[in-house]
């Protein structure tokens, strides 16, 4: 098998425990075999499960030496029961790894408010362990996979000061995604060293810039986690400024991926967008119109009937909360401009931009003429399949 | 024909102006043959249409006598020939029923962004005014409709100090509709005598209760408008405390009845759920989580699938920026118990609630258990055919 997807000092597994359809993976681990600095960032949903509430405490000291995960359940909604299930797989996985428990990351994604199959999950831990490898990365990117149809798997290496570090981020979330703070869940590791308050902060940078500016459906998931490991297996120690700029560089390049890999694989998506807005008074104002744009269901519904019917997007402005002048506004599709001071630029323009929104993927720029400041969100389309597929989830 | 549908001192008139495909009725109007006080409650939009700018600005002096409507077209992002058009409209009103042109209300309904065919309406107005007749308002309810199904069209009568009072609504909406001040159009004709700072308090209040509380696609329109004309008309001057109260009940009444006719006919809706949070610390907490709740794609996906994944629902509320506990939170459906503490009540708990999810009304209520606040949305699903009809509207 092909080492490219691997990060030295780092092993990956994955196998079928039964939680989900017969013979399909649902459990993956990944261990690091040196100390790790870890940094995490979680959902910002109240109703969080037992695994995000026991993986934020074992992090809470910048340290972490696994990750385990099932998908298939997402031990949410599960009261004392769940919290004690989080916890006996935790103290499994390191009793096998010779660890102590609060080295420890779970996570989990599926169903909320079902019993999680806890037994099923402990009896398959050690088997799990024996199956470690470095290039078990692809495996558990399919192991944590529920409505997604592809992996999302990325590798980046930079060079600094002369030497290769490398970064791995494994994903997955097709649906119940929104940016606030996390998206679903997402797993980074390093062999970069970097200590752990200093590699909090470049996470935070990066999901703000990457992941925070998707949306599939609005709506937050309760087990969202973003967790990165960072080991130090390439010998390089990130200190100076300069190495920390090509770091965070490389890490928000290996997200701004990811986070249109989610999208792009979204439930039901034909169409990745996306949403600008220029010429704002304030960075806010753009993030705040482009994110109330990105999430009209009448926006969204016309990408997927690939109608240039504009008027909704500056209706969606509208309602958004910021103050512009809708006669000052210009509107593109790409760089072909259908709105001008908020009217049509004529059956012309209409055409082409007809012709723009039959591509998988395009932009839609709003210029405001109010300032210097812009924002962009990706977004998806509204699909039939999305209805489909969220009406027969549990079916 | 019936005079069921009739108010004293109104008339009103409809006909095919030619502005929709032919032959389907797309111009009304509603005529006070005598002086009336108006009120009015308008899209909190920033991208206003022209008509809505229009109408706000005649109203302002509490005075009006004609609605003029036409469907088809919103005369928005119309930029100045928009209001131009507007403002010939009403006064080839205003010149055919010898009033003055800013006693019209003109409003809009259609496409966004599109011109305004307004030839086509002022030749039309001559014929529509010759039309006007008390028995006139069905045919005007079919005239403003866009992708509505059936007209909507109520009427209450009262007896105030022992004569009757009348009030008629007529309102139009299936998309774009989300709570945000008023929603879509709809306008009230009443024969009570009442001040129009009285009638635009007893308006702003009955809103709030009823259209402001309805959610289809979290939309708000660029052309809502909710307009009362109160001629007098019956003999009853409304004045003391116990007369408004009689007539405020009313007009809550009727418009909580108008606002559920307007979620029942939404794009694409086979379910009308009310959604109730209770035991909450305070009614803006109980009514955010409501609206949260009510907005959720997945909530309102499951609802379209007849699903009992109940934890949507508490994946909502934990979105909603609401404080809660959810591990106190109890939930049902109708009058049965679904989850207690934030956990499934079990496999027979589900069936039954599974069974009522199959009608096509229910209610679903969260008990937050913190304190003695409630509120309620009434939302829709969210359908195949929803996103149908949006992705095709206007091919």
């Amino acid at each position: 098998m092909s080492d490219t997807l691997s990060c030295k000092g780092f092993k990956a597994a994955s196998l079928a425990a039964g939680i989900k359809v017969e013979g399909r993976l649902d459990l993956g681990l990944i261990y690091s075999t040196a100390p790790a600095s870890a940094a995490g960032v979680f959902t910002s949903n109240l109703v969080k499960a037992a695994p995000v509430v026991l993986s934020k405490k074992n992090m809470s000291g910048g340290k972490a030496r696994a990750i385990i995960v099932n998908s298939g359940n997402a031990n949410c909604c599960t009261g004392a029961q769940g919290m004690t299930d989080a916890l006996e797989i935790a103290e499994t996985v390191a009793g096998q790894l010779g660890l102590s428990p609060d080295e420890i990351v779970p996570a989990s994604t599926g169903v909320i408010g079902a019993p999680l199959p806890a037994d099923k999950i402990r009896k398959a831990i050690p088997d799990l362990v024996n199956k470690l490898e470095p290039a078990g990365f692809e495996g558990f990117a399919r192991a944590i996979m529920t409505t997604d149809t592809v992996p999302k798997l990325e590798k980046r290496q930079v060079q600094i000061d002369g030497q290769p570090v490398c970064l791995v981020a494994v994903a997955k979330g097709a649906g119940m995604i929104r940016p606030d703070m996390a998206t679903m869940l997402c797993f980074v590791c390093t062999d970069a060293g970097i200590e752990p308050e200093l590699l909090q902060t470049v996470l935070k940078s990066s999901v703000d810039k990457t992941l925070n500016r998707i949306t599939v459906d609005g709506d937050t998931s309760t087990n969202d986690t973003v967790a990165v490991l960072a080991n130090g297996a390439s010998g390089v120690d990130l200190t100076s400024e300069q190495q920390i700029r090509q770091f965070q560089s490389c890490l928000d390049d290996l997200l701004m991926d990811i986070a249109r890999a989610l999208v792009k694989d979204g439930e039901g998506v034909t169409k990745v967008v996306d949403i600008t807005v220029c010429g704002a008074a304030s960075e806010a104002d753009a993030l705040k119109m482009a994110d109330t744009i990105a999430h009209s269901a009448l926006v969204k519904t016309a990408f997927f009937g690939q109608d240039a019917n504009w008027g909704r997007i500056l209706m969606a402005a509208g309602r958004s909360g910021v103050k512009f002048d809708f006669e000052k506004t210009d509107l593109y599709f790409n760089s072909v401009q259908m709105a001008a001071k908020g009217m049509t630029c004529g059956p012309d323009a209409e055409k082409t931009v007809t012709r723009i929104m039959k591509d998988s993927e395009f932009s839609v720029t709003l210029d405001l003429h109010d300032g210097p400041y812009s924002a962009t969100m990706i977004t998806s389309d509204f699909s039939v399949d999305y209805v489909k597929i969220n009406a027969d989830y549990r079916s």
